[in-house]
């Protein structure tokens, strides 16, 4: 009855690879394969000063910020985290198939609302931006929502080159600012993460400010809040946040040492082809597609020196 | 800071609907105000045979089957829930944005695994079928992973007319028969169930067997287990399954009323339209699009008489 060790491999493909001296072409091996072949020079280190630190009780949940996308956003998120606003908030909505949200659970009364300190109360809507001087690697594979679907700086994001906009997709693990009717309703003092099927519908009508890296875990498997909205009732059912800091605002020693492949790497593309043909024992039938939001952006400890 | 109450409308649409007399077109109304005004004859009671009520601590899942798709799995399926294997079972498996799986965790080891009693222990694949016979409403929608995507019968589905072939899809919520290499090597005794983005790279590799009708959020918010495939090494890291039966196997007074929108239906095409290109106050953009896994297929309580 071996049937579950096997049964359905992991995204990230076979846990331990044996590699041979000499790796054999890219379209033989499997995308887990060649991720754990990569060059260092594949491998970013992403800047302490994009990077935020949201401590639960759990664990750490390291968040990537993406200035080049959303840089009124990314420069008021970092005013909070040194303003120590997220400190003693909470993950207050959990709604299934949709997002998880946290922040100040009181930030619609004005009476209870926290101050945002030195964070400016308003700013504009960052939805897409210009496609000028913006990397951008598409995907070969057709995408209904937008013209193209690629990467940009490891973060999955789509394009629309006639109408010169590029903006960050609403992927599994994508963090945006939440906000009422107004497009120019978000502070980044409210932010959600997407936690189940994307809700690409979103994308380019709400500011996406970065991605989780690490800790996903830790929030798509909070309890979901009561329909409609997953806005919990009772406040004891809300996740603490003990802290969020920017890592460079974190003494070396307590950082997380984490690497991001590059997105625009052979490595990353032979991988995703390899996602795209599959090649392995369990697999019958190639799908030869992939969807944007099925590719993982691969992230690792640092190889010890 | 009215930021949170209206800050990423449910997918659902709007919570309180207020119909007016005479409903406006559909191409003005919100999705779920179409839903609302769906008239009775629009939504189906599942057979109870197709079915399977779980008992967790937490609550009740109903997943239904899909005759139509997997009958020999669903004919197994049913052997083994009338022969009571489920009960004192477990969730032994969860992986972040992939899967949970259930069924006998010691099923791997020959001198613990629990006996599937009167079921068969070799089945079919049932990965796909014939289009022969079968009702299928294609999406207008462009789908990357097939010639043809749409709903059958209730379920999510993938067709491909040339090859005569068509396949139930892995959205969140679909349920499979987990299996080993060998394509016939599933039974239906394991099953696992999408929670995180549609991993449609598995269509046509598996046999899906039905889809969660009521009680996601009772397994996608399950604790994740290690890397790289979820299975706890705790066994009280699992969660125990109390009994899984099939609702005709259920005295009438327990059974959970519940119907399902048709999905051949004026009302399910409308409301889909209605979410490609959104009307309300919150979108600033509509996406003129939707895949195949971001359409809710509704469920309700029948109204009262």
């Amino acid at each position: 009855m071996n049937l579950r060790v096997l049964a359905l491999c992991s995204l990230l493909g076979p846990p331990n690879v044996v590699l041979a001296a000499e790796p054999p072409p890219a379209k033989t091996r499997a995308a887990g394969e060649i991720i754990a072949a990569a060059p260092d020079r594949d491998w970013r280190t992403p800047e302490p000063a994009n990077l935020l630190y949201m401590e639960l009780a759990a664990g750490r949940v390291i968040i990537e910020l993406a200035p080049q996308f959303a840089p009124e956003h990314v420069a008021n998120i970092r005013a909070l985290a040194r303003g120590g606003f997220w400190n003693g908030t909470s993950i207050y909505r959990a709604q299934d198939n949709f997002v998880v949200q946290f922040g100040d659970a009181d930030a619609d009364t004005p009476a209870k609302a926290k101050s945002l300190g030195a964070a400016r109360t308003h700013l504009p809507a960052e939805f897409h931006r210009s496609t000028q001087g913006l990397p951008f690697d598409a995907l070969p594979d057709r995408d209904g929502w937008a013209p193209e679907a690629g990467f940009s700086g490891g973060f999955p994001a789509a394009r629309d080159p006639a109408a010169n906009r590029v903006w960050l997709a609403h992927c599994y693990g994508a963090v945006g600012a939440g906000r009422n009717n107004a497009e120019d309703s978000s502070t980044g003092a409210e932010l959600y993460v997407v936690i189940g099927q994307s809700p690409r519908q979103l994308d380019d009508n709400l500011t996406v400010v970065g991605r989780v890296l690490q800790g996903m875990e830790l929030l798509s498997a909070a309890r979901r809040g009561p329909p409609p909205m997953g806005i919990y009732d009772n406040p004891a059912d809300r996740t603490p946040i003990r802290s969020i800091r920017l890592a460079s605002d974190v003494p070396e020693a307590e950082r997380s040492a984490l690497q991001v492949l590059r997105t625009d790497t052979a490595s990353f593309r032979d991988a995703t082809e390899a996602r795209r043909n599959r090649i392995d024992d369990f697999y019958k039938r190639s799908a030869g597609h992939i969807d944007l939001c099925n590719v993982p952006v691969p992230v690792r400890s640092p190889p010890a020196r």
